[in-house]
């Protein structure tokens, strides 16, 4: 499998769920700006939409959206347990996916990380984060993960939290989503997957700084 | 089953797909401005986002989330066909669900709609939509629903491009999304849900302009 990433995007969630289940992956990084990718190829080719993650599977089939291609991985290798295989759990995961989806990345996260959006415009996008992270601190007091046990809907809620240390945003207010987010730093599958993005996005910025 | 509701609001899809699958349901109207259903009950109480739909189960379990209320009500009536049962036009469905969540509705449709969003933010939020619609514009050229057949991703998108009617976007630009819409407005399900909830929502204002 093939996957288009970003260094530390959501396409973060990915390269985690890859390590944690032992999936064989070939990285391929996108250059977001040129939306180029490192092999020299068109991204928007790919995607039309220009976004990370984009998976291409083993039989060539092009998948799209983070928590579609979380499911996808997360069900290529059900033994994992990365994603319950049916049921009521799986309706929970994927209201846990999508909450993260609409209510964190693309409300909050999307305008407070965007150079075009306007201070206003971010204002308006840090208005909308009291009441998500509220509902979300009262889930994960007490608990370890959004489920019983670790899932992909984990791996997306990590990579969104990240981003805070890019923001003024400060976790102190909600402690059980800090303390959440320290010990999943932790896990040996996320501490690595983070590294090394940090240090492909340091290089990035390095490279955008030469230019 | 119970369906908590607002008048033309995204919920407006899951009364689509009860009438398509011919759910019994019975639907209960929220009241988004004071947050308090029409049998008196403090909506937060059942959801601490405060977001329609929320539906109860037969078994009293409650589902957020509207892409996964509509694959919950799909799944209640698998010959219905409104969502594919496994596979990846599975997957496909829930690209669908997600873009239509995470592209038009967050980014684009709330700030559009919020009465409480700035000018700029405004702005900001029409800037976000050129490129998922000229996507959805590509995608719908040529085919009648998003799938092979209707599905709880067209009763979706159907809900989201129904609010274009209550702001400035003008769908001429992209003359396959405003077929595809007008064609969808003529299928019986569609007309009597969407006359319907017209009625309430005329209703409602009328109660809110007397108070």
């Amino acid at each position: 499998m093939d996957m288009y990433f970003a260094p530390l995007a959501c396409s973060l969630a990915s390269r985690i769920t890859a390590y944690e289940a032992g999936l064989p992956m070939r990285f391929v990084q996108v250059d977001m700006e040129t939306k180029q990718t490192s092999e020299g190829d068109d991204f928007f080719a790919l995607n039309a939409m220009g976004q990370v993650p984009t998976l291409r599977a083993d039989d060539g089939t092009l998948l799209t959206e983070n928590p579609v291609v979380l499911q996808f991985l997360a069900d290529s290798k059900p033994e994992s347990g990365l994603a319950p295989n049916g049921g009521m759990a799986r309706y929970r995961l994927q209201q846990w996916l999508n909450f993260i989806a609409t209510e964190l990345h693309k409300a909050v996260f999307i305008p407070l990380l965007d150079p075009k959006a306007t201070e206003d415009g971010k204002a308006y996008a840090l208005s909308k984060a009291k009441r998500p992270l509220d509902r979300l601190q009262a889930h994960l007091d007490g608990r370890e993960f959004l489920l019983d046990g670790f899932t992909v809907a984990d791996a997306y809620l990590l990579a969104v939290l990240n981003w805070t240390r890019a923001t003024t945003m400060n976790l102190a207010a909600w402690p059980a989503i800090a303390t959440y987010y320290r010990t999943l730093l932790k896990r040996p599958a996320v501490a690595k997957a983070v590294a090394e993005e940090f240090a492909l996005y340091k290089e990035e910025q390095a490279r955008r700084q030469a230019a």
